[in-house]
């Protein structure tokens, strides 16, 4: 299914946005490029999650390590680069898990979802503008912690690891 | 905490987009009024969904009742005129759910996630440009379909629907 026509009406840094035209109605549209979030387990059975102000929220969020695909690079190669930069986890035993669009309503970006066990701790390398501190919940404490959670991936995310877990 | 400047760089029918200062560093934010998601439950066990068109995706998508909220509209008016005009489906017991943000990194969008149970069937009102088709899948059969769900919003009410239940 593709549009009848479509028109660049923003053209942005990380994003851009179109109005295309789909028979008798137009439909304004984010595009983004894409991106992962990584449920990363350590080899003590805590998930390796981070805080950082989140401009957007207009306040610190505790999420899942995520970030945005650069040009060419697959899915599960971002999700081993931003585990690393934001949080220095590295290794382990990866698989996919589900690809999710974020907000199908108005923005197309897919989303997605690594699960990663065993990873091993090593130095953040986060970005000028990110400054993320890092935080560890052991697995037992998801299921407790999960009406903390305001974000929409990691509360995918966590509430699937549970589930593969039979919490 | 807010921004020492805004300035809006596009202004759009559904959202805008505006340059944020923070500090050392600008931010790209897509401005959105907020939305809801409704996991409705009807009088049968079965769970209300809606298939539909989604020009993003180029794609349909199978996804909860959802929608953005009217100025001056409450969460909760907002959920249940968003059931009865997607789904016809109305009436039952409410209860607010979590209040996520879908994408904290570039759009600012707090989603209100609700649960109804014994709703009651009616007449469908969509909107010209909404063509959905209704499907009601059983409780006891959503665990087997998550594979199914490539849509965010509908996967994080769908495992909390099932953590409630205890399946």
């Amino acid at each position: 299914m593709r549009p009848d026509e479509s028109r660049t009406v923003y053209d942005g840094k990380l994003f851009d946005v179109v109005v295309e035209r789909w028979g008798e109605h137009d439909r304004e549209i984010v595009e983004h490029p894409g991106s992962v979030a990584i449920v990363a387990v350590d080899r003590d059975e805590r998930v390796v999650l981070g805080r950082q102000l989140r401009e957007p929220a207009r306040r610190e969020l505790l999420e899942l390590p995520a970030g945005a695909l650069e040009a060419g690079e697959t899915p599960l190669a971002c999700a081993k680069r931003e585990l690393k930069e934001e949080t220095g986890f590295r290794g382990g035993d990866w698989r996919g898990g589900p690809v999710l669009w974020t907000t199908p309503g108005f923005v197309r970006e897919q989303m997605h979802v690594f699960f990663a066990t065993d990873v091993d701790e090593g130095e953040a390398q986060t970005e000028a503008d990110e400054e993320i501190a890092l935080e560890r919940i052991p697995v037992a404490d998801v299921a407790d912690r999960l009406a903390e959670i305001e974000d929409a991936k990691t509360l995918v995310g966590l509430l699937l690891l549970l589930r593969s877990r039979g919490r």
